[in-house]
């Protein structure tokens, strides 16, 4: 493997020196580039475009072409563990992923296996593999995993859900099933992002999408617990060098000391908190990333720039901080507006 | 008017000593009633419902025939204002509300009016005029409306939204055009509470459904700041009692001070946090309203009981806590299930 070139990221995610603050963003790429777009139409299917690994590198390496970045992320889906494990994953039009065979009963639940990475989830070890050689060192590479709780909505409900009445159904009715189905996730997504690992990710995110639907108690239960067996689990070296792991609950701003004490490095933000708030409340325990509203980058360039400062002045210290928005980009975004922040990023945060 | 036989909610409200905690639930007059979904018929589009007087009253009063409630809540839209501003509300089936004419330039903002509450909205004055009268003094009624930023993310949108692309976009890049129209949206919500409790209206409450998608800094700018307005104006007596003002932002945990700061009389809670933290942070300034979340009616009356009496033993005191859920009741949730959650409410909390 190539010496790393530029490991800003992984430096500031492990609060070592840094001569600027790294940047990556969430979903960056993604439906707001037309060159992915294009890639997207050659390939099929979104799930095709997941499981080929030459076309999965591609859309993975276009925004590092058009845009200063310090971190590249394995272009797939959090859904992936569940489609292993027989559910049938598909994406209907517009409309989100579903599931063809949701998994709502206690006996659907016990009859669950564990799927074996190599095996069953071959094509993301094979798109990892692939990715990680046409980086060359340039920049790390992310790889990532929904948690057992965003896994598991989905695989309750079938589908992206308003209010999550299934899986809540079952939560608060029938919380033992519910349990094993986390506990199998939660050894799954292990196994999963071990094999990631030693397929050649550099750094691993845990995305808990819909932890900020459940009460504190039911978080701490439900979500943060499996997460925390997950941190625990993990294979934290690889090449040497420390393997750094981000845990990332949107609308998970209430809970970040408990999510800090999971032992993880870093902390994922959404924009609703102020990160000078979120690094008084955890200190130097954890590194922090985010979190600028992704919907600043729908006004001009003069404002993007302005609202990028905020976040980098709001954090205190030379290191320990990594520039996201607070979710993932959306699909109407000029791109131009993308060069302009990541650009502001390394202009505000220039150490040197 | 006939003496209140039941103040109990306005009695928590204002922290005077109760006999039990008090209980009401967002939306209760609604789908998951068939006597609600039999009038709705009847009436023809939901807005025919709502501008229909004894109708609207009718179905205000399905849920106190089959619950033991403490509160009347006027049957009506949060977007009644928009609509009077000529904007042209309809609800297109199965996806929410829609407007005809959207107000997203400077100048559709500059040429808004703020409606005269008698004239353009008579029917909504008509409706609780109604109600009034038929509850005769059996429980009181709450008059409400829409916060000024909510308001505005629909009339921007022209439609509900997930990302609030337009709303956030005029923020970021011509934030006076969004305040004008913030402005006036909270003198016509002053205008509209207070036209409410000449008509019978004695207590009221703002929602603040999409507060939660804003940052710290632009909720304060641009709901908040709104609603402390909108708090300063209002009429606070009537019939020689005080009208108690409750705040509701959904996801608006992180910023229950600055709300309590506001004046208002006390907070509706989302279930993303514990009451027993709530109460904390905010002392005795406000009660607090809420906050069981929504989905534990989809489980059983053992299930329900159980953590309707942690919401009750998390909150400390006798008084101060007007039982709700964390958000409106679904649509699909059993009827039988909310009145296992009514008298729970009441057994638990009994005070004598």
């Amino acid at each position: 493997m190539s010496e790393l070139k530029n490991d800003r990221f992984l430096r500031a995610l492990l609060k070592e020196p840094v001569d600027k603050t790294p940047v990556w963003i969430m979903r960056q790429a993604g439906r707001y580039l037309p060159e992915y777009k294009a890639t997207r139409a050659e390939a099929g299917s979104f799930m095709d475009l997941c499981k080929n690994a030459e076309l999965a590198c591609e859309v993975t390496m276009q925004p590092l072409r058009r845009y200063d970045l310090d971190a590249a992320i394995l272009f797939s889906d959090i859904l992936t563990i569940p489609d292993a494990m027989g559910l049938g994953l598909y994406f209907a039009e517009g409309e989100g992923p579903r599931f063809e065979n949701p998994v709502d009963t206690a006996a659907k639940i016990k009859a669950l296996g564990v799927p074996d990475p190599e095996d069953d989830l071959g094509y993301v070890m094979n798109a990892v593999r692939t990715i990680r050689k046409e980086l060359d060192g340039s920049v790390p590479l992310i790889g990532f995993s929904g948690s057992p709780w965003t896994l598991a909505t989905y695989m309750v409900e079938g589908s992206s859900s308003k209010d999550f009445a299934k899986v809540k159904g079952m939560l608060y009715s029938d919380p033992a099933s519910l349990h094993l189905l986390l506990d199998k996730l939660a050894d799954s997504v292990i196994l999963y992002l071990n094999a990631q690992v030693k397929a050649g990710a550099q750094a691993l995110m845990i995305f808990d999408t819909w932890g900020g639907s459940l009460t504190p108690q039911t978080y701490r239960d439900f979500s943060l617990h499996y997460m925390a067996k997950i941190v625990d689990g993990l294979q934290r070296e690889a090449d040497g060098r420390k393997v750094p792991v981000v845990l990332f609950t949107k609308g998970g701003a209430q809970w970040l000391e408990p999510m800090a004490d999971t032992g993880c490095d870093a902390l994922g933000l959404d924009w609703t908190i102020d990160i000078a708030e979120a690094q008084r409340r955890v200190g130097d325990r954890v590194a922090l990333q985010g979190n600028m509203d992704p919907c600043v980058l729908y006004s001009n360039p003069e404002s993007i720039r302005q609202q990028v400062k905020a976040v980098i002045d709001g954090f205190e210290g030379n290191t320990g901080h990594v520039f996201n928005l607070g979710h993932g980009i959306h699909q109407h975004i000029n791109p131009d507006n993308v060069k302009v922040l990541v650009d502001a990023v390394h202009e505000f945060s220039s150490n040197t």
